[in-house]
C-alpha cells in the first residue's frame, strides 16, 4: 500500500510522444512522479482520449479533498495547435515572466483541479520556433542568473538559444540529429557505416567541419570517398564516427560564429547524444557540464508555477 | 529493313543504372546509337550476364567483316572495383591525355574489338572520387580550351571540377540531390512541402543560404518554421522551393567562396535540375550556359579515342 500524498501543486512536461508529472509540495520538493507514453500525438490519434481523463487517470491518487483547486502546470506540446489548448507562442526577446504570463487556462471539467499550459517561444526575423525547451531554459536561467551565451539542448532537432540579463534573446533549431539519422539508414552512406565508432575520427571530423564551415553537402560525401581513397592496407577512420562528427561539427561550427567575446556555452542533457555534443566542444576547447535536462525542466515548471500563483513584484 | 553501318569506333557511357553507345565514323559523326538498362548494378546483380555479352549483344549489327579490330572506348562505371576491370583512379591534378593513358584493356574473347576502360579521377587531400564525369570534363575541355574555373555537373551527387590551363586541378561532390530527396520523402520538412513552386522563394532561399552559408541545418528548419511563424492569412513560400533554394543555395554559397577572381562557372546538364542551378547561379550575377551532358560525353569519349588510337605528340 503506497502513501498517501498531498502534493501543493503537480508539474507536467507533455511532450510529443510521451508525458511526465511530478507532485510538488511548497518547497520544491518531489512527492511523487509519473511517467505515460500518452503524449500529444496518441491522444490527437484516438478519439476516445482527452488530455484532461489522461491527466486526471494519472493523478487521481495525488487529488485529495482539499478545498482549493489544485494548481497544475503544464509544458511543452500540450499547447500546441494539435494539443489540449493553443498557448500562442511568446515572441523573443523574452524574461521568464513573459512565459508565464502566456499561459492559458482551458475548462476542465474535474472540479479539483486548474490547469496552466504554458506557451512555446517563435522568432520571427530568422523564423524558428520551440514547445518546451523553452521551460528548460527558464529553469536553468534560474540556477545561474548571471549566465550570457548560448544554451545547447541537444536532440532529433537540437534547439540553441542566446541568453543575456535574464532574457532569451533568440535561439536556433538544427536539424542535425534528423539529418544524421537520414544519412545513417537511408542514403549511398549507409554503405559507409556500421557500428564502429572512434573518438579520434569523430574529433577530426569536427575539427573539419570547422575548418570548412560552409562545406557541409560536400564534406558529407567524404564520409564514402575517404574509404575509397585509403591506401590499400592503410586504417580507415570508422564512418559513423566521421558522419557524426561532420553532423554535428557543422552545427558547432555555425553557433561558435555567433558566440561574442565572454560568452560562453551551456548543455542540458543526457545520454550519449549529449556526451557527443560535449566531445565536440571540447575539440573547440569548451567545457561544458551535461545539466540533467529533467531536473531543469522542472525547476523552469516551478519558476512558472510561482509566477502564477503568486506573481513577483515586478517593475 | 536497317541501313548497315561501318563506324570505325564505339563510344560508350556505361553507368551504373543503364548504358549509352554511339556508333561513330573518322569524321566525329555519330553513325547510330542504341541504349540499355544493363548497367553496372544490373549485371553484377545478375550471374548469367558478363560485360561482354551485354556489349556484343548491343552492337552486333555494327561489327562488319573488317580486318582490324573495332575499338571500344568506355566511360564510367564499368571501370569500378564491381565493374567489367577495374580502371584504378587518376589522382588530380591531371590532364585528358593522363586519363586516356590510364585505361584498362579487359581480355575479351570476341575478336571483332578491342576494349579500353577508361579510369575515374580521385583526389586525396579532400578526399573525392568520380566515375563517368571525368570524360564529360574532358568533352567540356576540348570545346573551351581556355576556361578557367568551376565547371558544375548537376546530379543526385552534383561535381564541381576546378579546371585550368587545360587541367582538372581538383574537384568537389556535394550529396545534394540527395540529401533534398531524403528531406522531402522522409523528414518532418515532409508536411511542409508539396508541388506548389514559386520562383521567387527559391531565389530568396538561395540568397539567404549565401548570406548565412554556415547555417544550413538550422536553415533547413526554417522551411518548417517559416510557415508556423507566419501570421494569419499572410501567403506562406511554397515550402519545395525554399528547401530547393536552400539545399542548392547552400552547394552554390561554398563553390562561391572558392572562385578565384577572373574564374568562369559552366554549367553542363539538362532538364529541371540544370535548370535549377542556371536559375541559382544567376541570383548571384552568373549567367552559366546548360550544356548538353550527352554531347560532352560523345566529345570526351572522342578525345580519349583520338589519344588511345593515335596518340598526339606530347612533352
Amino acid at each position: 500500500m503506497t502513501k498517501k500524498i498531498f502534493p501543493s501543486w503537480i508539474a507536467v512536461d507533455w511532450g510529443t510522444s510521451n508525458l511526465r508529472l511530478w507532485a510538488m509540495d511548497d518547497t520544491a520538493n518531489i512527492l511523487g512522479s509519473a511517467e505515460s507514453p500518452l503524449g500529444m500525438n496518441a491522444i490527437a490519434g484516438d478519439p476516445k482520449l482527452s488530455f484532461e481523463a489522461v491527466l486526471i487517470d494519472l493523478i487521481e491518487d495525488w487529488l485529495g479533498a482539499a478545498p482549493a483547486k489544485l494548481p497544475v502546470v503544464i509544458c511543452g506540446m500540450a499547447g500546441a495547435k494539435q494539443g489540449w489548448l493553443e498557448a500562442p507562442y511568446c515572441d523573443v526577446p523574452a524574461r521568464p515572466s513573459d512565459l508565464a504570463k502566456g499561459a492559458v487556462t482551458p475548462n476542465v471539467t474535474d472540479p479539483r483541479i486548474s490547469v496552466f499550459i504554458l506557451p512555446g517561444l517563435c522568432q520571427r526575423a530568422d523564423p524558428d520556433v520551440m514547445r518546451g525547451e523553452e521551460t528548460q531554459l527558464v529553469g536553468f536561467m534560474a540556477q545561474n542568473p548571471d549566465f550570457a551565451g548560448w544554451v545547447c539542448l541537444p536532440g532529433t532537432h537540437s534547439k540553441w538559444a542566446h541568453v543575456s540579463t535574464g532574457m532569451i534573446r533568440g535561439f536556433r533549431t538544427y536539424m542535425s540529429g534528423e539529418v544524421f539519422a537520414l544519412l545513417f539508414q537511408h542514403s549511398i552512406l549507409r554503405h559507409s557505416v556500421d557500428d564502429t565508432w572512434d573518438d579520434a575520427s569523430f574529433a577530426d571530423a569536427v575539427r573539419k567541419a570547422s575548418e570548412q564551415p560552409t562545406a557541409f553537402l560536400h564534406s558529407l560525401f567524404g564520409v564514402r570517398a575517404g574509404a575509397l581513397v585509403a591506401p590499400v592496407g592503410a586504417s580507415v577512420a570508422p564512418g559513423a564516427s566521421v558522419l557524426s562528427g561532420t553532423v554535428i561539427g557543422a552545427e558547432i561550427a555555425d553557433v561558435l560564429g555567433l558566440l561574442q567575446p565572454g560568452e560562453n556555452i551551456a548543455l542540458i542533457g543526457a545520454g550519449k547524444l549529449a556526451s557527443l555534443y560535449q566531445a565536440a566542444l571540447a575539440v573547440h576547447g569548451y567545457r561544458a557540464a551535461l545539466q540533467d535536462g529533467a531536473a531543469i525542466t522542472l525547476s523552469g515548471l516551478r519558476q512558472a508555477h510561482d509566477t502564477l500563483i503568486s506573481p513577483p513584484q515586478e517593475t
